[in-house]
């Protein structure tokens, strides 16, 4: 095909997705999923006020590529500077502005073997080496991590906290004295996408202006506006101005900025939901301990299940869930992946999980 | 700043923005336009069973990465695969994936001098070299932009039709017959941003299949869904998959895919809101005659008005309109910039236009 000459970086990449979603599986079943428990949204839903605003939001005006509002507002919440905070389409679109600024063909980059896929998925896509460290104890390692940063003199390192897919935390304190062995040359991403969920010395203690580390955040978890695609990074007002080389200037849906902002401003409904989060969790808990499995405890809006077996059996339960229309998913690595992992949901979705996970237990075990 | 390594080349980028939003100018300004002729957008408004669906859509689920509804329903309204489409986040986003793809540190790419600043600014940031050529009658050129492609052995060569700034356009068998001369190494990016409100023979007359050229089409004009960030890409299969190794594969909102699916199926509003541009079109060409100005015929949501003489005198009239609360834009290069650019309003915002034109051109005529 002459006319289509891709880069060689391009021509060198598979044409894949990080993960498969929900409505691609519906399609396959040929049946709707009856409880979507498997991507981590919060089924709780937004705040009322952020419905409102974004149905009041004038849908032919370009967004403001400034996300001017809500930066304001994100600054006085966190009582920084807006300098110190870049709006984007989703902590995923975030991280891919990130890993551009950051890694050219060859560049090094740390991760935890088995940490969020999206991440590796746009190191690769720009040309860089990714190197992992195992979890230790089903926690991402930040000594491990940083130290391996040094040895391959990685560009960035990524740590999830609470992390992903395992929902175990660190405090931010742990995490400010990890930084200590950060080496020079390397910038600490962090992940703090479920952090409205997780105790509140899970936040880290550092001022924003560090230039060591930059923190993303999301609206798609416990503000539940996943759909709308907004996160924010915090961090140096000199990296937070690099990216404006780079994104998508207009790329802000100008609904999402509203519904952002009104939910951002309607903190009681986020103290409702973090209520509803941590029954939640004690029911997924108690749901999966009646069964004879391990809940692992979560900071987050799921709880991973510890399948007690291998990466076939978790497997095997997770398609018996699948089967009964319970969607969820899974760790890809091991030893991560002999659990299952498993959204917070309304009661009558986990009454079917309920049902559902004896039935798919039973038929893991017969194999 | 030691652990902000950025790579040579995200060093070498401005921190810049290809357009200025005017949510900024009115910052700036302390006071809101009174009519938004400036971005073209559709001050008519999407259809109302577009803003519907969105208001229905739970903001809480992620959307498809696959827009699979949306992919489908394209397919058909273009009669071709959904294998042929790619949905993106508007044309900005796909124009980015697009370069991304193709360019990397000294592939040339050509373009018009004045034409569309966004594919310029990606072009930038992926390291390419840009050639242009000039305008011909206020017409992009393509024997000009195919012959310069040859020349420099570009990788791609970016048209649009119906054009922006200008609003000029050529018929799809003109540019089908001058693609006779694209080098078997170029692809042509094909931007019919405006095609809606163009006349029936603009749309390219090819097979979508054609794997010299991918047509870009939008959400954010003629079915007033900018605030949304939906376009879509038509072309070969083999380009279309390709932008799954790079895309943000859960970057569309969730409600835009849901509207954008619903302005598609309500092609009435759609005839609508055409009949609504050639009467405004026609509106802000009078009040431009009526003041001694020369509209350029246009095939485009927007009137490009000759000023009659130089970049300097049309600034002072653009300056002169947004002083009075009329937020227009104009074209950022010579020749083309002895005009300013106007985009269809409501007969109100337009009797604004009126009555604003006038004082503008007294003001800028006495210097």
């Amino acid at each position: 095909m002459t006319h289509i000459r891709l880069t060689p970086l391009a021509l060198s990449l598979p044409a894949t997705v990080p993960f498969v979603g929900p409505e691609t599986q519906e399609r396959a079943r040929g049946a709707a999923f009856t409880a979507r428990l498997g991507a981590n949204e919060s089924v709780f839903g937004p705040s009322p006020a952020a419905i409102t605003a974004m149905a009041e939001t004038p849908q032919w005006m370009y967004g403001d590529p400034e996300s001017f509002d809500l930066r304001m507002a994100l600054a006085a919440h966190h009582g920084c500077s807006p300098d110190n905070i870049m709006v984007g389409e989703g902590i995923d679109g975030l991280l891919g502005y990130l890993v551009r600024m950051f890694v050219a063909t060859g560049d090094a980059v740390v991760t935890s073997a088995g940490a969020y896929p999206t991440f590796n998925y746009h190191v690769a896509g720009f040309g860089g080496t990714l190197h992992t460290v195992p979890y230790v104890n089903d926690r991402e390692d930040p000594a491990s991590l940083f130290a391996k940063a040094a040895e391959v003199d990685a560009k960035l390192v990524y740590l999830a906290n609470p992390d992903n897919p395992m929902g175990t935390v660190h405090s931010g304190a742990e995490i400010a004295r990890a930084l200590d062995a950060l080496p020079a040359g390397t910038l600490l991403v962090l992940d703090e996408a479920y952090v409205e969920c997780a105790p509140e010395c899970t936040a880290l203690s550092l001022p924003v202006d560090d230039p060591r580390v930059i923190r993303m955040r999301t609206f798609s978890k416990v503000y539940g506006l996943a759909g709308a695609r907004v996160g924010y990074a915090i961090g140096h007002p000199d990296l937070i101005t690099a990216f404006h080389k780079v994104r998508n200037h207009f790329g802000m849906n100008r609904a999402a900025q509203a519904g952002a902002l009104a939910a951002l401003e309607d903190q009681p409904y986020l103290a409702q939901v973090q209520d509803q989060i941590v029954q939640a969790r004690d029911r997924i808990s108690q749901i999966a301990r009646s069964c004879g499995l391990t809940p692992i405890p979560s900071a987050t809006n799921f709880v991973t299940i510890d399948c007690g077996r291998d990466a076939v059996f978790a497997k095997a339960v997770l398609d018996g869930l699948i089967a009964q229309g319970i969607f969820v998913r899974m760790p890809f690595i091991a030893p991560q992946n002999r659990c299952i992992r498993i959204s917070c949901g309304t009661p009558e979705m986990l009454d079917a999980l309920a049902t559902a996970l004896p039935v798919a237990l039973e038929s893991a075990e017969k194999g």
